[in-house]
């Protein structure tokens, strides 16, 4: 019997072979990308302001202080964030400017409104600002050609805004694994069905169901099927061929009752291991079957979830 | 100007007005319950089997021990999960008992299959049990009439697991709120859109819808607009018709070309904060219109995601 270390580890050897897609990039938050994306342009796309204020030269404003403000003639033309100015700023004038606007030609640095003051035609400046400041450099965040995101990388909100920000909308994400999920035994009913005595409901499909797609994969319900060779087998076999990790809950125990080991042994699937040395979740199975995963798991409900925490979990997620 | 910590507290005063909707318990899994749950049903249902063994009467296997084993006499019909033993059981009898199976009638306790051993037609028992021992009595998880999810409960795959088993399939839960999202900027071009000089993609109405979605909030995009008063206002107007919480970003400063302050006092919104001291993230202002909320968030691509972080999360969380 293995230890739950060993068991745990043996499931973290194995690997779903995972589809990918094209999807948008709002639909592929949270999932893992599945190529690199490469930017096709400078971010930013052109010089620009960090500041509201007024794009000037700065050997203009050398030693400029709240005592011995730099008066500057103002060039009335001001740039708006998205207007690109074709003006060339001389020695000696300066030009207001909005956040994001575009730096015009001559100037090589901004002077914050907060540092300034307008006098008539004239625009007082009462700091220094050194060759550079508060301007954003083309590319300074991004550079053409760069691969600003890799595959294999889980995307989030800040990659969503990266990507729009170069004008990606479609990216290759792998597809979550499809986990099937198959419940056994004669005792179990629908959660729609009244509870007859010996009976009952198959809450363990819901729960897995649940705990799958919270794990971030994807699921299918199998239903419930009994206590019987044929019907658990055509199942298994149809389950087999859709999903990529079928989860099997209830009928993996010593019990008279329990066909199920024999009939995974029948399909050709192979035994990971069967048994591991724990509680609660005892009986526990795991197999491989061409490239698909089966778990077989203990009926209760609280065991089954504890189960799915520890060895289905990590698989899925890795 | 009011401190971050001041600025946060005023936006949890307030709380979104959410609407209820019925929807089937895996959708409404990592949502919010708006209804208590009560059980109809006791769970079990009926006294059942906590093992594999024989249900046996506690008092006929006193003194039972390795050396010396009890013999009590076989009753063949054994008892799978799901079938009901029309059987009472004598004392001096054992029947085998699967996990989950009904206790026949006359039984008080399951010996465990590991300490027990069929000789032709008596079993050893090699193990005292005391009455009650391995038995999961009928309403032993839950009772009839028992309150067991509350309204306001947050929806774990656990709680999926227990709807299931009480035979509830619709729940209500809180709707998330609807975010409408507003970009505004000159600048500004649709992420499909080539990058031309002075012209920045609006990444922000991605990365805030995709943060909104991650913080449990549905989303709907309203796209840029133009720095212009008469466009500004139809779209605010049109979001505010449909959504719970409208984030603007962009046009909340000080500067010449954002007239969104102004449009915001037009439409009869009301000012709760107006100027936060914090960087990044200054601009900042928050209102209320009627029962929604307005945020006014700068168009800074980072300072608009901390925004979100800090202020609009934890009213969507609420």
């Amino acid at each position: 019997m293995l230890s739950v270390k060993e068991a745990q580890a043996k499931v973290l050897e194995c690997e779903v072979k995972l589809k990918t897609k094209k999807v948008d990039i709002l639909a592929g938050c949270g999932k893992v990308l599945a190529q690199d994306i490469i930017s096709n342009d400078f971010i930013p796309a052109y010089d620009n302001s960090a500041m509201d204020g007024f794009a000037v030269r700065a050997v203009d404003i050398i030693g400029a202080d709240k005592n011995y403000p730099v008066r500057l003639k103002l060039i009335k033309e001001d740039i708006p964030a998205g207007k690109v100015p074709d003006i060339t700023v001389e020695s000696g004038f300066a030009v207001p400017i909005m956040t994001g606007a575009p730096i015009p030609a001559g100037c090589d640095c901004v002077v914050m409104k907060e540092d300034a003051l307008k006098e008539g035609r004239d625009v007082l400046v009462f700091r220094e600002f050194y060759e550079g400041q508060n301007i954003r450099y083309r590319g300074e965040d991004i550079k053409k050609g760069e691969t600003v995101l890799k595959s294999g990388k889980k995307i989030y909100p800040a990659d969503i805004g990266v990507l729009a920000s170069i004008g990606v909308n479609l990216i290759d994400i792998y597809k979550p694994p499809l986990v099937a999920i198959l419940s056994t035994g004669d005792e179990l009913v629908d959660i729609n069905h009244k509870l007859d005595e010996g009976k009952v409901r198959d809450s363990n499909s819901y729960s897995l169901a649940a705990q799958a797609r919270e794990a971030g994969a994807d699921f299918k319900m199998y239903g419930i099927v009994k206590d019987d060779k044929e019907l658990i087998r055509g199942k298994i076999s149809a389950a087999l061929g859709e999903c990529d990790i079928l989860l099997l809950s209830g009928g993996v125990s010593v019990g008279d009752y329990d066909f199920v080991k024999e009939i995974l042994a029948d399909t050709g699937a192979e035994f990971i291991f069967w048994r591991v040395n724990q509680r609660p979740g005892k009986p526990l199975a795991f197999l491989s079957y061409k490239d698909k995963f089966i778990f077989g798991l203990p009926g209760n409900p609280v065991s089954v979830m504890v189960c799915f925490e520890m060895y289905v979990r990590p698989l899925i997620k890795k």
